[in-house]
């Protein structure tokens, strides 16, 4: 593991790190943020999964959630979207390739050899961050933004226990049926739409649910609307009796402007989750 | 005057405009964020001033100052740091040229037709913004970051009566005898060093002072400490017996991890001011 740069922040310390994954197959760059209680011992982490085009560096200068992380007595982490570097497949479009992972693991060329996302997030990188520093593996919570949101609220479904709470800004709640989703999940999955399955939180809220309480935060004025489909994740919730908040907050749009005016309420909710 | 975005944020609203400005001769671009109260009359305004390299745009996304303006109904500006244009002068240097203006009016070739930071600041921004939105002339206050705090204790001690308070996070405090000033000083206004004095924080609390509260916080571990020369400006303070606070923040660098982590202290020093 490398240290990129180490900014004091809030008391704790804002740090950029990269290592060799091998998952993706190449260098991983991720953000992590300690609150200064981390010096006293482990402490409970929420990770934030990003969106289409994002690297690890946008919600950790953008998100303006470490106010709130060091209030807590909460660690961050921001890993990036997707494998990056010159020898790894990419695609010309914002949205499919390097910056556009969607948290799955390819089976298809030119993707499968690097494009494991799902494998690195919560295998390489849960394993490095454990080992590496003052971090409580029983106290885990996930959220995220669009893509992220996808990303977050799928992670949580698919792996019961590791996460105590999910929360998404404007998710990406139905991509086996959106425009955001049916691109990606073909490039990455193949044909067999039964593979999709596995990566979309709509399905899983059907099939699955969550064990915890869930929060999701979605603007009326989002331009990306019609792609996200929260009616859809919602009506799998309720139908399925899933303990959720799901918001639909008047005029926000989709930018970080958004995810920053309604950070302080997923960091609380978490924590309240994270401290019981 | 047009449009360039808005984003609704924390309530009120993050918008972005251009406008010609006679004193630059060219478009330039702000950033205005408006709490919640503008819609039922004029707010008080706190401004923004950024450092070398930076746009509007820098301070608006990073410095997580929206939440806090929004808290006590104050509107934010975020002017832009010089002209910038194609056929405006420039330099291959960061610290010279397009985005490093200094807050002067340059009278040096060939800077002097367009790099008229102190004119735009404090005469066509000035006019556009109380004539285009509901903000609240005898309500104004300033800060800013670097060159930007050079530029927010500057403009303030040269305007009395025009801002009620002022503050400044790493400000640069005594341009005329640093690396970060003498190069700058002389390239816009040339040899004569008396008229570098009209742009010197330290000289000005020296031969000035401010008629109002002075906040200053400064990281302890800042890369840039010897060009800041936080020291001159602090002993002018004290010598002229002059209300101020100045802090040294113990770890923090010159980062904005550093200026969003005592945003909240200089928003509600303001208010403070803005309210009574």
């Amino acid at each position: 593991m490398k240290t990129i740069s180490e900014n004091v922040c809030f008391g704790g310390m804002q740090g950029v790190y990269s290592h060799a994954s091998s998952a993706t197959k190449c260098d991983m760059t991720f953000g992590l943020f300690l609150p200064l209680e981390a010096r006293d011992g482990p402490v409970p982490v929420l990770w934030y999964l990003s969106g289409l085009t994002c690297t690890h560096d946008n919600a950790m200068t953008k998100a303006g959630a470490q106010i709130w992380a060091a209030e807590h007595g909460i660690a961050l982490v921001f890993p990036d979207t997707s494998p990056r570097g010159e020898n790894i497949a990419d695609d010309d479009a914002y949205d499919l390739g390097q910056g556009a992972g969607f948290y799955v693991n390819a089976t298809e060329n030119p993707w499968s050899p690097h494009f494991q996302m799902f494998d690195y997030i919560t295998r390489d990188l849960h394993e490095l961050l454990f080992a590496e520093f003052a971090l409580d593996p029983n106290r885990q919570a996930i959220t995220g933004h669009s893509m992220g949101g996808h990303g977050a609220l799928t992670l949580a479904m698919n792996l019961p226990g590791r996460f105590r709470s999910v929360s998404a800004f404007s998710p990406i709640c139905h991509p086996t049926t959106s425009d955001w989703g049916r691109k990606q999940l073909g490039a990455y999955l193949g044909d067999d739409k039964s593979k999709w399955a596995a990566y979309d939180a709509t399905l899983l809220m059907r099939n699955k649910g969550f064990d915890g309480p869930i929060l999701t935060d979605t603007g009326t004025n989002d331009q990306f609307l019609d792609l996200l489909m929260p009616e859809t994740f919602a009506e799998a919730c309720i139908k399925r009796r899933q303990q959720a908040t799901l918001r639909m907050q008047p005029g926000y749009d989709h930018s970080y402007f958004f995810v920053q005016s309604f950070m302080e309420d997923h960091v609380a909710f978490h924590a309240e989750a994270l401290w019981v």
